[in-house]
């Protein structure tokens, strides 16, 4: 059992539902969020609100731990100026942390739009070169890099777990890129329990079998997900308006991150639930 | 519900299986085929008695349709000036037509044979460079050529199917190659029900543990056969006569079609056992 | 020296370079066209109109001859029908007669419609997948595919020259695309004079600065260019219009093929300047 | 059913297990290895003991054999001279007299020790170039060499199994390289049964979550593992040292193999479970 | 001819070598750079001291431009701080600033470094995956991501520069990684005067017998290097100290860069000649 | 100036050329053969009579050597008793012997038989699978295996230089395999001053507009051919023989060792030239 996690972006949905599994894998975890509550807390779990954008903020929270679990950031499109801190800086702030206190691994919640304008048709690997379809997917890019280099130069491992859609499967897009919340803990826990990574890529996405990317290349990492989002499918596609094929959105990987104009939001428009884990 | 599908070469093997399936995907199911006679027709299905290699016989069917299901063909080898006509020059009729009417795709019952001499060994995947084994390949080659131009050119949707052995199993190849009646049914609803394919090809086979094909490219498509000829397995290779190693029949894609004279029937020594569904 | 030698196309503008050096390589040179004059024969050369279209009429000039070099065709933009004749029954007829008369090789001008929708940037090689982008591209991925298929069943060898534009260069896309008529005739030299080539591509391109295709997998052929287009870029550069980043004219490897409508003449608005050699 | 089938390494591990499946796929097995002793025989068993490193003494057994399962080996790094003649020399002598007795196949038991210095993650397929760990894993690349000759050469088949760990699961690398000793059994059963198989290589490993290496190249071998070495993750990771990230044994195919000095024991500390099958 | 260009880091050692060029290309020339002196314009040439880290002050400047030609950063490796605001904010304001003043194109002096950890042995093309060496190199990464973006999604285009090593050569790295200036015009002049680009990546060496990357899919760019390192090869290699094989540096395209600590000068040990051209 | 080099084979046609540039390139020059004499030594080379088969007798004169270049073997087929000793075990022990003496480097006389029976056609690459054409071959295939695995894991750096064809180009096949003598002296040189190379492949011909193979990833190595066969090509084609489609040495790198029986001379019928050079 590990000594000590560390948890950024604790109170987000995707934290919601990784807190309590990652408790249970720890003699301590310490959630981070900005936000200054994040419900009760789990047995072994400490929260710390902080801001990942300033070093000395998040730095010592790193110290003694074993790895951590990076998902703070802005979730959305928002103009440069607004994702440069979170989203940028945050990122340097934390492989520096887990660099200068000797953590053994970054496991990172990085985004299909980091490659959001390769399309869906060219079924790309973990491989395929960055392809950024928003400011917030060229954040993903910027910290893949960064987590290549500090491995390259530093040997600090990372973990790279570009999330295709996780959210309830409402359009049809999500039947190819839906990562279930079993399937994410699975992935999380295979990220963790993996005896050597160096610098790895993984998609996370379910066992849909619409699913449009290929994790051929990190098979030895064992995520082998169970969910299938086929199971929606038939209700999906009945209501489905036409597929519009002039637009990027609909060809391209990043779906309405690809057609969204640079700098706007683009999850105003996507009616994800916000069925974050009750604590 | 989609408004008028058609469907050419109804009266044949595989289109006898997809009658059934496609009237109740559409409020119209238009069944054509040369013969005169397909059968007690389902509910919503008319009949109309064409010749495909005629472009004012069929083209005015296509009107007012969504999609054009593109079965109809000389299903063996031939002399190339008999194939001239049905399957050359009709499935230039064919997507023309789909194009002055306005359709939205075309999915083609294309075949292996489009790509016969390909070594099995090779695991050719869905971008392998054409390499037909017969004047009939010739033909699935031209039609795929087509439907990819028709995209480029006129944003006219396909999907190729390129299916490897539809047909009872009773001999080794068929093993590697077989596609069952109902993995070919979820082929033709992912070819129709994917809402955007752009220019597509898929291997028509089941899940076969002896599959020489490989669909990953196809992946978005969603296609996931169930079937699986192993079952055949041991009472198909204790008969089988010894591998001749220098036949290419056996060596490569395409079996008896690779190693039968151009222009002269293949199908003939096949024993292909004609279960046409009865309607 | 070889016996006999067929040109079909020999009144065409490519056909008016070849028919010198192609009669200084063989005893006999068998110059057709469908036209009625090609001017003055070179010594040994003799002329027969005839209609490729036509398998009794082109068929019998074969006999005896050691390989055919088949340039003759409409070379432009038609509706399907017009093509339908000369482009692909012509091929036929050709391969057809060939392999009849036990010709050793069949050499074809190919072109590069044939993958006329690829991009520029992509600097396809001789294996990448045909894309035309014209029903003239798509005879060119026909004929390919034959001579494809005649190779592998049946030993009769193909050569096909995939020419970019072989014309004065008076374009910038000519700046990379630009095929010297000192080039051709090395180029079929070589087609010619390599002991074995079974079934080959390779690009006919000049050894420009700006050439977007790759010839490297043909390198046993051994030819290499020696003309460049960069010596005309300071003019031509000079005036060109912008170029329009949207058109496929612009970013693919047709060029004006690719923008073209489908079945409308491509050559009419190029300005190709008829410099056909004198005899 | 085959007349008669020879068994190399009849007394090893691996051997203990596969005896009784290959005694049931002909009429005669030939079992035969270095000692004298392999156990009761099965009932159309016979044994013979000899060194394969003596071509006159292997030789003769394979005399109106069908095939040849060669698992005779020093199973282990050794200094090149104590390898040279049975792992070398005896591979030889096998290869050269199944050619001089006419058989069909020879089916090798290679190692992942023929490619044991590729990284993990790089997940390599059959075509891989060799990069061998050790002494040991040379002579791998050598006989998957031969075989490769005496097919191009000769048209003798061979299919070679790179297992890459068949024993008990007892730390981290097995829980990616087992190979299940039934899932050994059904890639014996597929490499005789495939009625052509050519030269093939195809990877021994269970359908483990963790697996390394992609066999998909070998698909139409029919190879489809059962187990899965996932239920031993749990209690072999709770226990597991720290992973030793610069150590080649730990980054690399090979595991210890890789680590291990050339000519020096590798299995020595690895805790192989001799769990023979008794017969 | 154009009528105008704005040149960042005009004040720098390559910059100054592009000035006259580029005023030659263009009815005005805007150079700019942080420091206050370039020394004498040339005739169309004016100076701007602007720092382009800060948005207002250099985006005016692009005001009725055609290209701008990105050379203004610290080059060097320094920590991240210090990098952000010229190398990462100077870089997004670039790009903005041309998008929202429409010009056509950005020329960018992006960097090896973007790709400095992959092995030289490795033959890197323009499409490796990033895997930069340094901040400074992480800075190159984030700014390719960039154009690729403003391409993708507003129709910016850009050219990336990977610029091996331009300077006096006096290492061995140099033989392989040298760009001479004369070079490096014929370059920015290509990156120029191509009619279109989209998002194209290049790598700025000369034609030296041992460059270690390949520029092919770059061919329709139509930059073919005059110069060659090799002159200097005898020379260079007699005095050279043996080679430190277990040195990234030694082994990696980054060279130095490779080597260094993150955030460390890598130039200061480096001997680079300022050999700035003077005016 | 390098302290010592040693050359196996130093009697043999390749051998004769290689020792004055050698003698000029280090303090002293140990020249062996297992024939008793070599002509008159160069100045500061001396001469030793060794069998490579056996350790003692070579290992010591490797001892305080920068670099052995291993060109000792016989050089034809031959039945694989008479090849063990010289071509697999003399490797063997020039590579253990130059690990034990603390060497640099082994520069290696690999051959194109190493992969003999790729398809010429195919363009192989330095990193095509083995694939011998004969026992000679096979030695090859062994050697390299050896010197990738004394890299990984000793650290040991190893050149192996597949020659092509070394001799006076009297055939067809010699207008793309040909390695003039001088070329092959730039190759030895690059093989040797290259600071740091790890375990490399470089093809060894010259070149030739015809050349079958890709040495493109092998380029930071710096060999550049100064000689083309083509030079040759007009009077050899003449004269050759009409090529025999079905033979596997005219469609195959190896040439005529790609159809000689395994263990029969290859060299015996192919007219080679002994200009061995006289001292």
């Amino acid at each position: 059992m590990l000594k000590k996690l560390v948890l950024t972006g604790a109170a987000g949905r995707l934290g919601s539902y990784l807190r309590e599994p990652l408790s249970n894998m720890c003699e301590e975890l310490v959630s981070t969020d900005i936000t200054d509550d994040i419900g009760t807390l789990y047995p072994n779990e400490r929260f710390a609100q902080v801001d990942i954008a300033v070093y000395d903020q998040i730095a010592p929270l790193l110290e003694g731990a074993d790895m951590v679990l990076h998902f703070g950031a802005i979730v959305d499109e928002r103009p440069f100026e607004e994702l440069l801190g979170p989203n940028f800086v945050g990122s340097y702030n934390i492989w520096e942390a887990a660099h200068q206190h000797g953590l053994k691994r970054v496991v990172y919640a990085s985004s299909i739009h980091a490659v959001g304008m390769h399309k869906k048709a060219d079924f790309i690997g973990i491989d395929a070169p960055h392809k950024p379809d928003t400011f917030y997917g060229l954040a993903k890019c910027f910290s893949e890099d960064l987590g290549s280099m500090y491995w390259d130069k530093r040997g600090l491992e990372s973990v790279c777990l570009r999330i295709l859609s996780c959210a309830q499967v409402n359009n049809p897009r999500a039947l190819g890129s839906w990562l279930s919340y079993d399937d994410l803990i699975q992935l999380v826990t295979r990220a963790i329990d993996t005896p050597s990574v160096g610098f790895s890529i993984v998609y996370g996405v379910s066992n849909n079998d619409r699913a449009p990317v290929d994790n051929a290349k990190a098979s030895f990492l064992g995520y082998r997900p169970k969910d299938n989002a086929e199971q929606f499918a038939e209700a999906i596609l009945a209501d489905a308006a036409p597929a519009d094929l002039t637009d990027p959105g609909e060809m391209c990987q990043g779906g309405p991150f690809a057609s969204v104009e640079l700098g706007k939001s683009a999850t105003k428009s996507m009616n994800i639930v916000n069925d974050k884990k009750k604590t």
